[in-house]
C-alpha cells in the first residue's frame, strides 16, 4: 500500500510537471504530452486535469477533403496569414493508416516543411487507429494539449471523406471542406456526410478550367440543403490557388465570419457543448470496450465459446457482459 | 404486473412468429425482420436467440471498393453463377449516407435488378448511420438473418473504402477488394487499410489500357507485405469485366479456394471467432453509449455543465458517468 502511495504519488508529480512544461510553452513536453495521449498513458487522467481549465480560447478550424486537392498547401498558406497577425498556430494531422499497423502515412506533410523552423507552429501527425476513445477522441485531446500550450489557432487536418474524418473536423468551431475540380468530387463528399457538417467550402486548384463548373455544383447542392432547412445558412464557397495564395485571404476572412456568426447566435456554445458531450461519452465508452476486450479473453472467454457453438446468441452475450461490466 | 406480463408474451410470440416465418424462408417476414434490425426494435433480443442458431453454414463474402469500379455489375453476375449452381443468394448492400439524414443513397443498386424477379435472391440495402452497435453489427445481424432464412451465400458490398467499410467487409469469410485501372486508386486503398483485409483482389475493366498495370501495382504492393510477413498467403488478383462478365468464374474460383484453404489452416474458425466477438462488444457498447446519451441529457445534465465551465475536464466526467453506468 505504502509503495503504491508512493508510486502514485511520483506519478502524480510527473504529470504536474509535464503539465507545467506544456503550459510554459515548452515544445518537447508539448511533444512528450500528445505521445501520451497516442499511447493511452495511464497518467492521462492526471495531465489532462491539469491541461482542460487553460482550454476554450483558441479559434478552431476542421480541414477535410479528398486526398489530392491540396488541403496542405491551402493550410500551409493559411498559416503564413495567421503568423503574420501573430497568432501561434498548432496543426493536428490525421492520416489514414492501416487498422492493423498503427501506423501513419506521413502523406504530403512536406508541404508544411516550411514552418517546421518557426516555433510559433507545431505540427503533429496522428495515425488512425488505437487510440482509446477513437481517433477523433485522442486527435481533440492533442488539440486541447497545444490550446493549453498558448496555441491561438488549431487546425484539424484529416486526409479523406469518411466518417471517422468527419468525426475528426467536426470537433472544430468552423469546417472547411476542400474540394478539387472535376466531376464526382462534391457528390462523393455528400455521400459521405461531409457536406452536411462544412460551414466553408473552398475549391482548390482555381486555375482548373472546370473550377467554376464544381463551385456552381457545390453551390446547387448546398441550395437544396437550404430549401429543405431554411434556417441554415448557406455556407460561403472560396476559389483558392494552393500554389500561389489566390484566395487564401477570402478563406481566412470566411472562416472568421463563420465564426462570428456561430458567437452572435449561440451557435458557438450549442457546437462546442455537443462536441464536449461526444467526447466524454466516446471515452467512457473507449474504455468499457477495452474491458469488456479484456473479460472476453480471460474471464468470460466461455461465453464467446457459447456463442460460438451456437448455443448463446451474441445479443443475449452482450447482455451478459454489460451485466458484469 | 399482470399485463406486463401479458404483453411481454405477445411479443414473445410476435418475435417467435416472425422467426417462423424468416425460417421457413418467407420473403415479407424476412424484410420484416431486418427492418427490425435497423429500428434496433425491442423484439430483437427475442428474435435472434431463435434465429441464431440457424446460421454458420452460409458462404460469406465481403466486397469493397471505392465508388465506381463496377462492384454492382460483378456481383450482378457472381450471383447468376452462384443461381446456376442452384445456390440461394442474399446481398447486403451498404450504402454511404448522411450522418445527419440517416437516409440511404441507393447508388446503382439497378444493376441489380436482373435479380429482382428472381425469389432466391433477396438483395437489402442499409443506410449507414443510427445502428445500435454500428454499422457493421447492423449488417451482420441483416446477413445471419439471411442465413437463416436458407440462403447459402451472403454478399456484404459495400461502396467505399474508409474504416467503417472495412469492418463491415471483414466480417465475412472472404473479403474481396475491387479495383479499377488507374492510378490512385490501390494507393488509396492501401491508405485506407483495405488492402490488408482483402484475401481476393479484383482489377474490374480488365479491358482497359491500364488493366494490367493496376494489376502489377497491386502485385509489388502485395509482395511487400509478403516480406514483411512470410506467413500470410499472397492473395490472388483476378482481372474481370463486370459488362461481359469475363473473368468472374476465376473470381468465383479464387473465392472458394480462399474458402478451402480457411477451412484447411483452421483459420476460418480464427476467423468467425474474432467476428462474433467484435460483434459482442460493439453491440454491447451501442448499447452503453445509447444509455450514456440518456443519462447526460437528464440526470447527469450538469456533469456536461461543469465540464462546458471547466470546473471538471473531460476525462473526469468520462469516469464518473461510467462510476454510475
Amino acid at each position: 500500500m505504502a509503495s503504491k502511495g508512493k508510486r502514485e504519488g511520483r506519478e502524480k508529480e510527473s504529470a504536474s510537471a509535464l503539465a507545467e512544461g506544456v503550459v510554459a510553452g515548452d515544445k518537447r513536453s508539448l511533444a512528450r504530452a500528445i505521445s501520451k495521449i497516442e499511447r493511452g498513458d495511464e497518467n492521462l487522467p492526471a495531465l489532462f486535469s491539469e491541461l482542460y481549465p487553460r482550454t476554450g480560447e483558441a479559434i478552431t478550424i476542421g480541414f477535410t477533403g479528398p486526398p489530392g486537392v491540396g488541403k496542405s498547401s491551402i493550410i500551409a498558406k493559411l498559416i503564413r496569414l495567421y503568423r503574420d497577425e501573430d497568432k501561434k498556430v498548432g496543426v493536428v494531422s490525421v492520416d489514414p493508416s492501416s487498422p492493423f499497423t498503427k501506423g501513419a502515412i506521413l502523406g504530403d506533410r512536406i508541404r508544411l516543411a516550411d514552418h517546421f523552423l518557426d516555433k510559433d507552429v507545431f505540427i503533429r501527425s496522428m495515425g488512425s487507429r488505437g487510440h482509446l476513445g477513437g481517433l477523433a477522441a485522442a486527435s481533440r485531446l492533442a488539440g486541447m494539449t497545444m490550446e493549453a500550450a498558448g496555441f491561438d489557432v488549431i487546425l484539424y487536418e484529416t486526409v479523406g471523406v469518411g466518417q471517422g474524418e468527419v468525426e475528426v473536423a467536426s470537433a472544430a468551431d468552423t469546417v472547411v471542406l476542400c474540394l478539387q475540380p472535376g466531376a464526382g468530387d462534391a457528390v462523393q463528399a455528400l455521400k459521405a456526410g461531409v457536406m452536411e457538417v462544412a460551414d466553408v467550402f473552398c475549391i482548390n486548384k482555381a486555375d482548373h478550367p472546370q473550377a467554376r463548373g464544381t463551385a456552381a455544383e457545390v453551390r446547387s447542392i448546398l441550395e437544396i440543403g437550404h430549401e429543405l432547412d431554411p434556417d441554415a445558412p448557406v455556407p460561403p464557397i472560396v476559389l483558392t490557388r494552393g500554389d500561389t495564395g489566390e484566395g487564401v485571404a477570402e478563406l481566412e476572412k470566411a472562416i472568421e465570419a463563420h465564426r462570428g456568426h456561430l458567437i452572435e447566435t449561440g451557435g458557438m456554445e450549442r457546437r462546442r457543448r455537443a462536441s464536449l458531450r461526444d467526447f466524454v461519452i466516446s471515452w467512457a465508452t473507449g474504455r468499457l470496450e477495452k474491458e469488456m476486450e479484456e473479460r472476453l479473453r480471460g474471464e468470460d472467454a466461455d461465453v464467446m465459446e457459447r456463442v460460438y457453438e451456437r448455443r448463446l446468441d451474441p445479443i443475449a452475450a452482450s447482455g451478459k457482459i454489460l451485466r458484469q461490466a
